[in-house]
């Protein structure tokens, strides 16, 4: 993955103190994760910044520099002109995790340092179907031997690991209640893998993942108020409020996925009728692809060739190819507006794999979800799209370990 | 309206440190927060919840009392028993404060003091219709003057003034964009009222208003992440992260009324179609009520009365008069879902004038609710109906004007 370095703006003087925290954290917690999020910055500047007294600033800057956790740096980066200022940095040999994203069809890891920079990535394929969760640890122990084999360093050496996992998970405590790799419900996959590997063990739901690489590698690190809402095998959502992921009261929220558009509505996987994944993801416009391509029952395909089938036909001009994705787009729009009447986020960054099905995306649809939106005569927000490969979500579950060990530092330690 | 201290349960020792900000803010005004939220709490219980050292509390609290902030009392409410402990309280007599609602029907105010303590209470008959910004203006003027009056103040002794304005409005900057009780679109409402007065002014939207009268003497001084939906005129939301009302990254979110429950729906009041508000309102169920009461055109009465006929009709057995109160009910509980499967409060509370009928919170329609939820195997949040009047919505008009008055202390004397 690409680490958006240009997207770092550290805040000017005149502009508002930037909002760090969605709970109230030690104040060295807070210095840290700023050092962290600025990449490199002045002792001067994080005092003002936070509007703590320079002293207060160098006592904690002290003990983190002690701990090993930051540097001071001479180096700017880019070569800018003028005399090097000192500032301080995150050590990236500090610690080493590894992040991982499950699938049904693979299992991809990174081995990243503590500065979220790619040292090592391995992918193993998957089971193509929901297994028994001993299964599924087995799996993941043998990908995190062979990435650790790959960067040569020894599991031990690692300080956590962060997983993405699709479905309901409540990150807190590492519940995954239900999943489509698993075949159980509610099981505590968290626990279970922490056990077998002998090292921290931090999950959560994939789509947050895309949001965390988000905020701590891309476009968040100037934005504290915006949605990543992912689009593939199902749609899931991610919110950043105040420059921290947003996960509601009780850890499972943000289930942008199984709204419901509408009352009685098509079936979802989920089993409940109206959810927006079931007008919007890949097996939704599977449904209806048969009918518009003339293909008989026996004649089903893979999804993926059906899809790509149905695009082509929408392209070549077939009607009811096109009103398949048409109608996506519209529910879309729909559920995007309903994003914005409800979150009122700076962007939204539309973030997937199949972002090539791009009648789901087109400017009707931009332009319908601003007629969706509330109006008070300004602009609709910005929707940006992105299109990724499971890497990034591997790099968000990076995140993941790296700020659970931010945490647990701190945590230890308080002011 | 009744304080509820009896809600107030201060954190324990070794529960989660009461997250309490949504931006980042110098930590004097985190205590006076917490001062003012607990509404009598000791010093060391202050240092323990916020993370800091007693001498720090020491020092902020003293700067405090000398600004008559706050004061020391060794009262116990309600003669708990043991010997009486040394504690900290927001002192009532340092502001004045007027909380206004303004509606087509009428004008409330109520005067308060600064610990929110109800002084005296007016009201006016509105306009009845949406009139020019100076009319609105006058209105308010003369209702300021009479509960002035009536509370034996001068005008100028009051600190400031809230008002709860139906429709889209921007707290941060006072501008109303479209409101029913205004002729004209985008209008610098808070500016002109405060240059006509004299005083600063403050101003929101009304469902932020019931919300931050819930979040400053209500359920939310226990709670930390919860939604606030009324429902009479229209279909309003607030809600409460991290114990601050969130407004969103343009201070126009949470829109529930104007979420979309159904692509090319009913027409709604703000000119979209399928907005929650176009099936749930009351001129939404007045729209088929002609209908179910088999009446013609040239019979049509007030909105109450029909929908007093309506209800009556519907109770006696008549089916179609149900129905239309079902299917609200049933759009009603799409919205709630949906609250809870893109936010994940703790609580949600349904507050409004026309909770008489029945129909729309009946069991059924919260069974429902809980069946358009996520299923993580877990209860849905708490639902807590509750009855108001125009009082509560001006006292969370007060509570607008004391936040802003301790947010313009605190920020005139940065740490």
């Amino acid at each position: 993955m690409q680490l958006l370095t240009s997207d770092l703006q550290p805040a000017s003087g005149c502009g508002p103190i930037i909002p760090r925290h969605e709970g109230q954290r030690p104040l060295r917690q807070q210095v840290f994760e700023r050092i962290r999020a600025a990449g490199r910055i002045p002792r001067a500047e994080l005092a003002r910044e936070l509007g703590i007294s320079p002293a207060s600033v160098t006592a904690m800057t002290a003990d983190l520099i002690a701990t090993g956790m930051i540097e001071e740096t001479s180096r700017e980066p880019g070569g800018a002109r003028g005399r090097p200022r000192t500032a301080l940095a995150v050590r990236p040999e500090a610690h080493l995790v590894v992040g991982m994203k499950l699938t049904v069809q693979e299992h991809t890891a990174v081995l990243v340092d503590f500065a979220g920079r790619l040292i090592a990535t391995e992918t193993l394929a998957g089971a193509t179907r929901a297994v028994a969760p001993r299964a599924l640890v087995d799996g993941i122990a043998r990908l995190l031997e062979r990435v650790c084999a790959k960067a040569g360093v020894r599991p031990q050496d690692l300080s956590a690991v962060g997983l993405g996992v699709p479905g309901f998970v409540e990150a807190a405590t590492g519940t995954v209640f239900w999943s489509p790799v698993l075949n159980r419900r509610a099981v505590p996959l968290g626990e279970e893998i922490g056990r077998r590997l002998g090292l921290p063990v931090h999950l959560d739901n994939d789509a947050n993942l895309v949001t965390l690489a988000e905020l701590w590698f891309g476009a968040g690190r100037t934005l504290s108020h915006f949605a990543v809402v992912t689009i593939e095998h199902g749609v899931g959502m991610g919110y950043v409020l105040n420059h921290r992921i947003h996960r509601g009261s009780r850890g499972v929220g943000m289930e942008l996925g199984h709204a419901k558009v509408q009352l009685d509505g098509a079936l979802c996987r989920c089993g409940q009728r109206g959810c927006l994944e079931a007008y919007v993801a890949d097996y939704a416009l599977a449904r209806e692809a048969t009918t518009a391509l003339h293909w008989s029952h026996h004649e089903m395909r893979s999804l993926g060739t059906m899809l790509k089938s149905l695009h082509d036909q929408a392209e070549a001009g077939n009607a009811a190819a096109r009103s398949i994705f048409q109608r996506a787009g519209r529910y879309l729009a729909l559920g995007l507006a309903n994003i914005v009447n409800l979150f009122d986020p700076e962007l939204i960054i539309l973030s997937g794999e199949r972002m090539r099905y791009d009648y789901l995306y087109a400017a009707e649809t931009l332009a319908e979800m601003a007629d969706f939106c509330v109006a008070t005569g300004r602009p609709a927000p910005r929707v940006q799209i992105q299109p990724w490969g499971d890497l990034l979500w591997a790099h968000g579950a990076a995140a993941l370990a790296l700020a659970a060990i931010s945490d647990r530092l701190m945590g230890a330690r308080p002011d």
